[in-house]
């Protein structure tokens, strides 16, 4: 069964939104009585039958709501580097939603050749890739911005606890790997640097903030590669 | 420092592909004495200096030669159904080599809408990912055939064993996970299906030859993200 998406399901009539209507109609060529899901990305699944197919805005009304559907065990959090070809950073997002993120935070680093960042493509990606997966919680795509700004928006109290923070690089000395730090059911909040890695200062003040230095293994990972590796192995670790 | 490829560096001297000269020659602007490495995907990454800088078979003489370079712990052998969209199958040769890979079988199965697939491209994505990540081996990627004959090629008789097999599907009744079932150390052979998931008689050869049905989790992913999921996972198992 399909899911759409609506701005607002708390009624006992939900109106999806133009995409989603145009789909449904002129595209499925549903009709009134079909069923479908619906969601806003609230966390709640809504069970609904088409009432009115208009092609711009299509009318449902809501059968049956699950709250809280498919809650995950935990909340990840990933902090990337905008990759220099937009596509690759288009592509982690995607991915990522499929296979479980929470909030993704592109952070301009030192060494990014990328400064600036529309994020309106990445959330309606992220909006896709949650329909696709067919998941009721849409992921937070935060506005760029630098990344020793983004780490002096966080608590350092919790930095050991909870969420468990994770600086990803290639230079330098020995690392453990998440499979030594990560501790399953645990929030965690992942850094992955640009092309040309992380600066010193970067490393440095993450280390300071909380950070834990990780390896993700022997291969050298493209920026997009090592944040959905790091997705992948933190979800694989909680279920 | 740089990665090339020669088709043979078994000799003193080395003369790299016509790509990888220009790339040398016209783009990087190296010349006469400048190191490098080359490899012709056979395992061995040699140390070279550039001999004669020419755009169309630049000539290096090997320094150093690196056998074995990097080995990797397991053989992982991934078998995939071509996607509808060619360009999501590529992507996942580039991020499955980066990651690390050994073998691709594109499978052609009762439900895939493409039926036929060039390879040559693929071949092209994994070479360029094997520089980008540094790696002396090249991964074999096959001509498409179709599953139930593929599965006819292999022994049963290493079913259980190793490599260990498993195949990875949507519908029907409660799998494993790779964790539960997946020895580290162990070669692995995985089946991802296409877009409208395995035949039932597809899931049933499989299993009679000795695949274990696996789940990769409650998200429903696309058939490259599954792919590069169990990639993913299985080299993190090993590490």
């Amino acid at each position: 069964m399909h899911l759409f998406i609506s701005n607002d399901t708390t009624a006992p009539y939900a109106t999806l939104l133009p995409d989603d209507s145009r789909h449904c109609v002129r595209v499925l060529r549903m009709t009134v009585g079909d069923e479908l899901w619906v969601t806003s990305g609230d966390g709640t699944l809504c069970r609904a039958r088409l009432a009115n197919p208009h092609p711009d805005s299509c009318e449902v009304e809501i059968v049956e709501r699950l709250t809280d559907y498919q809650p995950r065990p935990f909340h990840l959090h990933i902090a990337v580097a905008p990759t220099k070809n937009n596509a690759r950073l288009e592509w982690f997002v995607e991915k990522a939603v499929e296979i479980g993120v929470d909030r993704i935070t592109p952070v301009i680093c030192d060494h990014s050749e990328r400064t600036t960042l529309k994020t309106e493509r990445l959330d309606k990606l992220a909006l896709s890739a949650m329909k696709q997966s067919l998941k009721a919680t849409r992921p937070i795509i935060d506005q760029p911005m630098k990344l020793l700004d983004f780490l002096k928006t966080l608590n350092p109290q919790s930095s050991i606890l909870n969420p468990q923070r994770f600086v990803c690089y290639c230079s330098g000395h020995e690392r453990n790997t998440l499979r030594q730090l990560y501790t399953p059911g645990t929030d965690a909040l992942v850094l992955i640097g640009p092309e040309g890695d992380f600066s010193d200062r970067e490393i440095a003040t993450a280390i300071q903030s909380g950070f834990q230095p990780v390896t993700l293994g022997n291969s050298r990972l493209r920026t997009e590669t090592a944040a959905l590796y790091a997705t992948t192995v933190l979800n694989f670790m909680n279920i």
